[in-house]
């Protein structure tokens, strides 16, 4: 007998209601007609929904949020420089990483969508490994409910803070599986910053997440650094570049060139249009099939009070700031917020077909593109087969 | 005896809680320390909530809206020209102005806390008036929530379609009190358009609001006349430029120049903050004294599906956007969708202090700034001192 019956439901595309059943070892067994007969031993009564396949947060940082406190008003001057001091001045007065923090936002994430993540772990000679060993066990403990993919990320210096290597090495060891990384060029020598990065990601068979933040002529060249980079290391598939700025200093031709041989070498974008950021140009990485990710960046932290964790309120902005308005559009960034994000960290990017993990969330929408722009909450979140948000029908 | 007590409430800055006792007049009598025993005919429990003033919505286009109705999906180009010909070629085919969506908008963002707004209806000689007397129709009817005032925009053109200058005469006459407009330039000769507009507000005491969108220094001009025009008539105060991308394209010396010589001639800013558009300076102009107010320009039309007309929700999205950070930044905003948006108006910008009007909003936030950042729900919202959206405790 089937395991769960989501019954009722639309999926992407469709107009007739499907009902999908799991099974015992929590994938899609069947998509099927709806059918008001169909029994199972649990059932989830999806009907006015829109049925999608998990949400995948591909980046935030869990490490460092405030989530769930008391207001702690921001304290950083306007400069970069000024909040990344403000970070290693306040992180431990603040008492960072906080379990509760994290676990009350990955419960919220779990909540509106959210199936998987991506979080980056600040990785530095002052604070060793506690942020990843912190990251690993809540990893543990949530793994019913959310999968956490952890990023061993050098954000305070690698070149020029002896040991940091070493750390992400051994980070590699302790349960991350990604190799975070900056600008490469940020500490003056982009080959040596790339030779150390996809050096311990080619020894741990390791994934590599660069953010990139410089902007014009400078910020393409180390776009086109990571590229050569992952194209001679025969990485595709496996590094994403977050952010890349750069993008909003070139002209069309230009992004299309980079698009192509980013589409080429295997090189995904995850983006999370923040704040005032140019937001690279999703329709034409999409139509030149570079694959997308979304992502919040930080949430509520002491790089910013921002954020909610809700993954489909941060789609809708990051297809307002795309001026995406018609629904192939809006729903290219639904896509990269569910099957694009999956792939990038490694998943089967699977739509809600047989064969399929069954991570799906249930959101009452009449319209597909609806539900990024309405995002209404009152969404049932299924992981791995288990409701985990929402409530069963009955069973 | 007072005719509604808001008890136990902090107001802005204050960190003590405070009753707020309103007259039978709906003005505010007193603001005093919290006292749990004082009494009044009706009470509205505040506790823990933030009282604001009402918030005024400074930018929207109520007669295009389909909010409410099913999904319509987008059916324009991507150019400003197509979205301009799809509103003339489909709003007869889906009947706008509709007054049901209409209310729904106005009801929607009554409950968020919207007391007062700003709307912008479409003439021309094809709708003529139509659209200016369904909103005038719609404001007596919801004058117990919500204060409408609105805007004769001529949207589709002034200076090369003939009869619109006399529409918006008469609109002046049929209850609209704002005269609208594009960029001056937009039709050729900037001095006739400037003329016609503020000829009309001249000749019926109305406002003035021009939409400015021209990018560089062709924009910079532009806004330079509407100073130079409201200098030479003593409009100021009554003068505002909404959107002004031309913000973008100038050094912050230039901007600074520019605040100064509108705060002088008492011309405001109105900012959406729109899709991936240039945001105004708001720190450095209202630093220069220039006053700010915040809306949403449209809201799930045929200009595009986005906005919930729940203008804490824009506040953030116009902070976010502005990479505000830190409490008085994100304040500036907060004053800007409550203070500056009714100083806009012609009100009188209250604080929640005695002899204002009381248009309260009541937000459920343990920090001022994070009523912007958390724009949480369970708001309870006042007009004129009766109690519109929420629930009064007893009385």
């Amino acid at each position: 007998m089937t395991e769960l019956l989501v019954r009722g439901g639309r999926v992407r595309g469709a107009s007739e209601p499907v009902d999908v059943g799991v099974d015992t070892g929590g994938r899609i067994a069947e998509v099927t007609p709806h059918d008001a007969n169909r029994e199972a031993k649990h059932v989830v009564d999806a009907t006015g929904c829109l049925v999608l396949p998990g949400m995948v947060e591909a980046h935030c940082h869990l490490d460092k949020t405030l989530f769930g406190r008391s207001w702690v008003p921001h304290s950083a001057g306007d400069a970069l420089a000024d909040r990344i001091r403000n970070v290693r001045n306040r992180r431990g007065e603040l008492g960072l990483p906080n379990r509760q923090s994290m676990e009350a936002l990955v419960n919220a994430m779990s909540g509106f969508g959210t199936t998987t993540l991506r979080t980056h772990t600040d990785v530095d000679p002052e604070v060793g490994l506690t942020g990843v060993h912190a990251v690993q066990e809540l990893a543990a403990d949530v793994a019913d409910r959310v999968t956490i993919q952890q990023v061993a990320f050098p954000q305070h210096g690698l070149l020029d803070l002896p040991g940091t290597a070493e750390l992400l090495a051994s980070a590699m060891e302790s349960g991350a599986s990604v190799v975070g990384g900056l600008d490469p060029a940020t500490e003056g020598d982009p080959v040596r910053y790339l030779d150390v990065i996809f050096g311990i990601a080619d020894r741990f068979g390791a994934m590599v997440d660069l953010h990139l933040h410089t902007h014009g002529s400078a910020g393409v060249d180390e776009l086109d650094q990571v590229i050569e980079r992952t194209s001679a290391l025969g990485m595709a598939g496996r590094v994403v570049v977050s952010h890349v700025y750069a993008f909003g200093d070139v002209d069309e031709s230009a992004a299309r060139h980079l698009a192509d041989r980013m589409a080429e070498a295997g090189v995904g974008v995850i983006t999370a249009a923040p704040y005032d950021f140019p937001v690279p140009p999703l329709r034409l990485l999409d139509d030149a099939g570079v694959v997308i990710g979304c992502g919040h960046d930080g949430i509520r932290d002491l790089w910013g009070p921002y954020g909610t964790g809700d993954l489909l309120d941060r789609a809708r902005h990051i297809a307002y700031r795309s001026r995406f308005r018609r629904d192939e559009d809006i729903l290219l960034v639904l896509d990269a917020a569910t099957l694009g994000g999956d792939r990038l960290l490694g998943g089967e990017g699977s739509a809600v077909v047989p064969g399929a993990v069954a991570d799906l969330v249930l959101v009452p929408v009449e319209a597909d593109a609806e539900a990024v722009i309405a995002a209404p909450l009152g969404r049932t979140v299924v992981k791995a087969g288990r409701v985990v948000a929402g409530s069963l029908t009955d069973g």
